[in-house]
């Protein structure tokens, strides 16, 4: 195993994130916080210790599958544990199981908070919180690609095992240019969304923090009632934008090449848009009567069904007190997710359909024993391979799914809470059900189910597998023979 | 489409039908119940029916996997409208989708019922009731093949149709012999179930309709409190019971043939012993201080799994007062199910070994690209169309489990109330949790779910794809261009 190439890819991440806990001081000095210092110390230690260990190159830069995987989750475990530095020196959130949950649930973009009282943070740590949506919503070894010139053509595994989907285009060759043609659009989008946040009279603080939360997917707040009191253009900025963010990233490269008709008959954002609207149209006839005006009903199942199809987890409302027809679709949406290739969690549209496809595949073999045909998506016939990974991901989706809610359901709480606060961090979307619905937070569980939750949040946004390879015992095969040799 | 030979197997199937239907008349004879003349008439006009139904013989006896599926998913529709007629017309359950429900819910092994007092009933009908179990337990048309001799060599599809597991081993290289020694096995066991229960000092009748219970791993009881007020030795005797025919019946095929290490060593058994052990366990820790005494809380623990693993769906407490790690074990128990090739129902034992296999596999080749594996299950390799049918069920069945609850989601109980209700149906156990749980029944939902649960029972024990298949298109597209050339 390459460990030195490991080491200097956890340095420069390490690095990166010293540079990015710059902007939180800047707010600090904005708004005369004291808490801007510690962030600084902090944010300075973190580059020297990187920049240290950046200092010598390895020899051999190539990276495999093994290796993308593993420095992946390494440099998620690691970015999450410096990231939850300041909360805890600051005092702001000082248990430290909290304070990672907290960082943990940022960087990858899930949004479950443990936050009694959100209102009572610094705008520093306000700042800090929403931006980790931010930086992990696009994937912080996609930026290390985008900024940093790496030799070995086997940067792919990187870029592979951080980004959500069941296979990676290549927008252009180079992986480089690839992941910064991302970070333009991911950048320009956010900025749209703060531009028409601030002229529907949205301060600039907020409109920034709730823009990083839109565009990671994330959905930590600044309010204790998310959404629900601002107003409803601002509501409907929100949703689309969750809308859009949630689209596969390649249709907008399309619109970036004036490639207008590929873009728009992407399967996938097809099949997106019209899950959504379904379900929007189900969630908005079954709580029409709840609310005074058939617009305001309409503004929450958008927002709603948005939110939480895209993975975000903002609320407009406490949807838990919806009716259940409601409450199911939404569930189900959470589960089936936003766009491969996009910043939102869940199981991934693209997914599903292939799946879909299968089995009306299959059924036909039935009638038609003797016709074979193949699954196809755009026009190109999925490979077996694809296939298989799906079903794959698909049972290891569920079998993390079940031995987390195993643990958690030690706690004794209800069925509903104990199932949807795995599936909301498992999805990377926050707000679940129940004890942990839109109004309540997580900080009543045990550390152990805390624990198991980080794991659900990291597995999700690294799509399991990543996180589920640091378990295997091959792994360590290596270093405990080395170590059974020098004990004779 | 060969039609005039799927009318000829669903004549058959109203013969046999018919003289099952004798059976119940002796018990009115004996408990001088008016009730048997109803069944008695109902018995002959379906024997009659039958008869000259099946007096002409179709030409070609040609089975293919359509016809296999077609006619099985008919027999199993047809089966039950017949089976349901005693009820109505005695008026003991005089509403028609009522009855059908427990007429569907009999015939699938499934065990959900919609009595509120089933103590209420004739000793002919409950009689009658259990019955339906043990012939669907095994299965019709299992039993036609053993008993008729069918030309045609094709008739492994009609097996293929109605047995349960992902694949269909025939034991002998004729059908007809093979659903003999199947039939056999069955008989013999329920015969020694009855004298062990006899022992036991219960009285005859409630020996035979709980032993068609336990055998066809249904359910239904005959008392309000299903087996809370028997004896531990009788709660043993049954425990053991549903556990040994959840088991595949090729172990005890390999039994008589005196191949006891083969029996002892199938991987699906020895796994399926296996999670009934460790459930048991967690179960019994998670329960133990409720109970007087450790063999209490042991023998409800035991009983318990067993009967919601082999999907049988009796109860010897209310385990929806247990704390949720049990309630949340016996909900994992259920999805799971017992082995193919036994009378239980669930996603079965032997398709999640193979797919625990594939993700340990997946793992491995992120961790050694180079090396090829193969899942291997009793030694052999397994074929690669084999994995594939296993996750297209998976998929498909979490496809309708998730319709259905939407569907169910309209009457706006709790998801705890309709996640196991429709769970509880598709995978044939009976109760559920919350309002379907042990000390309830399915009598207060509206017509719609009703069918909604029928259709999920139905699929469950016919693993899906017969039901489905109904619904394709391309069998009415026959039918239909017919009548347009007519209207022409």
């Amino acid at each position: 195993m390459n460990t030195s190439m490991i080491r200097y890819i956890l340095c420069q991440i390490m690095r990166i994130e010293g540079a990015f806990m710059l902007l939180p001081c800047i707010v600090a000095l904005c708004y005369r916080e004291e808490e801007g210092i510690i962030y600084l110390i902090v944010a300075l230690a973190l580059m020297s210790v990187g920049m240290i260990g950046c200092a010598f190159k390895p020899d051999n830069t190539m990276i495999y599958m093994k290796e993308g995987c593993i420095s992946t989750a390494l440099s998620w475990i690691l970015m999450s544990l410096c990231g939850c530095l300041p909360f805890i020196i600051t005092g702001e959130i000082p248990n430290f199981v909290n304070a990672l949950f907290e960082t943990v649930s940022g960087f990858t973009t899930t949004g479950a908070s443990i936050l009694d009282d959100v209102e009572g943070l610094s705008h520093t740590a306000l700042f800090w919180r929403s931006f980790t949506h931010w930086l992990g919503g696009m994937g912080v070894l996609v930026f290390l690609l985008a900024v940093i010139p790496m030799s070995g053509g086997s940067n792919i595994n990187l870029m592979r095992a951080e980004s959500p989907g069941p296979s990676v285009g290549k927008l252009v060759p180079k992986i480089g240019a690839t992941a910064r043609i991302l970070y333009k659009i991911y950048l320009a989008m956010t900025v749209i969304e703060v531009i028409l946040l601030l002229i529907g009279g949205m301060p600039l603080f907020d409109s920034l923090c709730l823009s990083f939360g839109t565009a990671g997917t994330g959905g930590f707040g600044i309010k204790a009632d998310s959404f629900a009191s601002y107003s409803a253009y601002v509501q409907w900025i929100a949703a689309i934008f969750m809308f859009l963010f949630g689209v596969n990233f390649n249709a907008y490269y399309f619109l970036l090449l004036r490639q207008f008709k590929r873009a728009f008959t992407l399967e996938e954002v097809k099949g997106y848009a019209a899950m959504i609207a379904m379900a929007v149209a189900v969630v908005f006839i079954s709580i029409a009567d709840k609310y005074e005006s058939a617009f305001q009903a309409l503004t929450h199942a958008f927002f709603q069904v948005s939110s939480l199809t895209s993975s975000t987890g903002f609320a407009s409302d406490d949807f838990d007190l919806w009716p259940s027809v409601a409450k199911y679709v939404l569930l189900i949406m959470m589960f089936v997710g936003a766009c491969a290739g996009s910043t939102g969690g869940g199981v991934k549209v693209s997914r599903i359909i292939v799946l879909m496809k299968t089995i009306r595949k299959e059924l036909s073999s039935y009638i038609h024993p003797k016709i074979v045909r193949k699954v196809n998506m755009d026009g190109k016939p999925v490979e077996h391979d694809v296939i298989r990974a799906i079903n794959v991901y698909l049972i290891t989706f569920f079998s993390i799914l079940m031995i987390s809610i195993f643990i958690l359901s030690f706690e004794d709480y209800d069925l509903e809470t104990t199932f949807t606060a795995v599936l909301a961090c498992l999805n990377n979307i926050g707000p679940g059900l129940s004890k942990v619905g839109p109004t309540c937070n997580y900080g009543f569980l045990d550390p152990l189910s805390k624990f198991v939750l980080m794991f659900d949040m990291l597995a999700g946004r690294l799509e399991l597998f990543p996180m589920l390879i640091l378990f295997h015992p091959s792994l360590y095969k290596g270093a405990m023979d080395s170590v059974a040799k020098r004990k004779k």
